[in-house]
């Protein structure tokens, strides 16, 4: 039997290169695999951005345009909407009142993201049940696995404590989920940092070629390479970063940059053409996606009748084994 | 139009005479004034007794079978299981996210709770939780009013403003439940402390006259009133608070006490009467009551159906404030 795998994004507005190399291309592997539950999880987003709501629809759908340009397929992966899965809520519920507080007080998220955070109120209850909520997500649909990153791993580990505990309290009922440690290209933004919306460093998923073309100029490259036939230092260079995924001779770009053999405005020109080619066609089908807004309401209203429906068996497991 | 009034009990099983005294009173006056709806709080119960649950299903019935013996009227009032209404925790999981940790960890009964409930595990989420739990129970229905005693005024404050950031940040849609300080008896238990289950000196709604005998035969009285021509001192006597409440000339039994002009035996003896002739009824109304579960479930079947059609309706406000 195929096993289920559930993986989600926060309906933060249009994804970037980061999301696509880093999470979108194993979900369109994964979806002929596995029985996939991709999500849109909006209740999530309240856990950092509860004062302001009004753009957690309309992102949603560029979200999902994101999706299914990537090559997500609605036939074969179950794309839905958490909010409209009110099983997540009930089993929140549920896994609140047996959670120690002392797990979620030392989650290193936790404590990473109060640190770190300074511009958003954190210190909320929903923040602190982060791992619940995230807990209820996964086994609600009891999947066998998680595609995470390592900075997920923590949450992960959460999940399969609390099943530990729900089934020894009430019978073996949830099932523990495993992470599903994932090969994802690295994508720098514009300035070598994390490609980050926030940061002002990303190339948009079906972003127009001229607007592509104006920030691979801006892209950081080696300081020390002043002149053209200067040596570089490729592994630092953002260029040489999207070399290595666009280009299949990136080996003899290493080299030819190391001995000086090329310059920075003939690399990045490449890349420019690289990336042009490689968006047009994402440009074209993202564009077709967008103006039919119906279109994608459906695949969500669809995906999220199917996802209902299996979290409303689980939820009735869960229901008798606590004998309510 | 009728005003809305929300209130619940935990099923820990069977109702005695400080829940009669206390509470079910106010609740047969309420539903001739009032939309009642009385909740077995079935996910209340988890948050303190979540690692046993064999005993919720048929607590609720008990308590139901008390409920109706004391006269609350399914005709009247939406007796619902609150599990059955999965509204309220789609509202918890709102709520939660935008309610401050402060909020909880200063709530007075928190901390009390926590000091001095010393055999049971509270250190858990859903505890610390408890009052947003309660916020939804309450705003779900939009009540206008929730009998409290005094010790619950702080939870009610704790609705009241999260109703209020609640509104501020997503429009007018949640109601601000206020308190209604019911006028009621205090009975004490057989020993004098506050009637509770767990300490053992309850009389319970219906219970048979030979264990009411024997239990009278234990109540404490004045010890300093030892001859039956001693002077007493009623107002620590137990015998005397449950004339308080079944003797129309309590005042009379008061200055005879005092005189020394009646014993304890006689008194006991009175009250043993009165507590008989009082519970006969309750006892059968309540034996036929209980020997048909399956009406029982039907009345909690069909409130919680009803509750429902009201949450949901509160549910699809709050969404459409959310722009979900």
């Amino acid at each position: 039997m195929r096993k289920t795998v559930l993986s989600g994004m926060r309906p933060t507005g249009r994804l970037h290169l980061g999301h696509y190399f880093g999470a979108l291309n194993n979900w369109v592997q994964m979806q002929n695999e596995y029985n996939c539950y991709y999500m849109s999880a909006d209740w999530h987003a309240l856990t950092t951005d509860y004062a302001d709501t009004s753009n957690v629809a309309g992102n949603i759908l560029e979200m999902v345009a994101d999706w299914l340009t990537a090559g997500v397929d609605p036939q074969k992966a179950v794309l839905f909407k958490q909010s409209a899965v009110s099983a997540h809520s009930e089993l929140f519920l549920i896994l609140s009142m047996i959670t120690p507080l002392g797990w979620l007080e030392r989650c290193p998220t936790y404590k990473e993201q109060k640190n770190e955070i300074k511009n958003k109120d954190l210190n909320n209850f929903g923040f602190l049940g982060y791992p619940v909520l995230m807990a209820s997500d996964i086994l609600i649909y009891k999947a066998d696995y998680v595609p995470v990153g390592e900075d997920q791993l923590a949450h992960l580990e959460f999940s399969r404590e609390i099943t530990r505990r729900f089934n020894n309290f009430y019978g073996n009922v949830l099932v523990e989920p495993q992470a599903k440690l994932t090969k994802s290209a690295r994508v720098p933004g514009l300035d070598g940092r994390k490609m980050s919306k926030s940061y002002g460093n990303s190339i948009f998923l079906g972003e127009d070629d001229d607007s592509i073309k104006k920030k691979v100029q801006t892209m950081f490259t080696d300081p020390l390479k002043i002149k053209k036939d200067d040596p570089g230092h490729p592994e630092g260079c953002v260029v040489f970063a999207f070399h290595k995924i666009f280009n299949k001779d990136f080996k003899v770009r290493q080299e030819e940059c190391k001995a000086g053999a090329v310059g920075c405005v003939a690399c990045k020109k490449q890349i420019m053409e690289m990336l042009s080619e490689f968006m047009k066609p994402l440009a074209q089908k993202r564009k077709d996606l967008i103006s039919d807004k119906s279109y994608l309401q459906k695949i969500i209203d669809e995906g999220s009748s199917k996802a209902n429906e299996t979290a409303q068996k689980t939820l009735a497991q869960i229901r008798k084994a606590l004998k309510f």
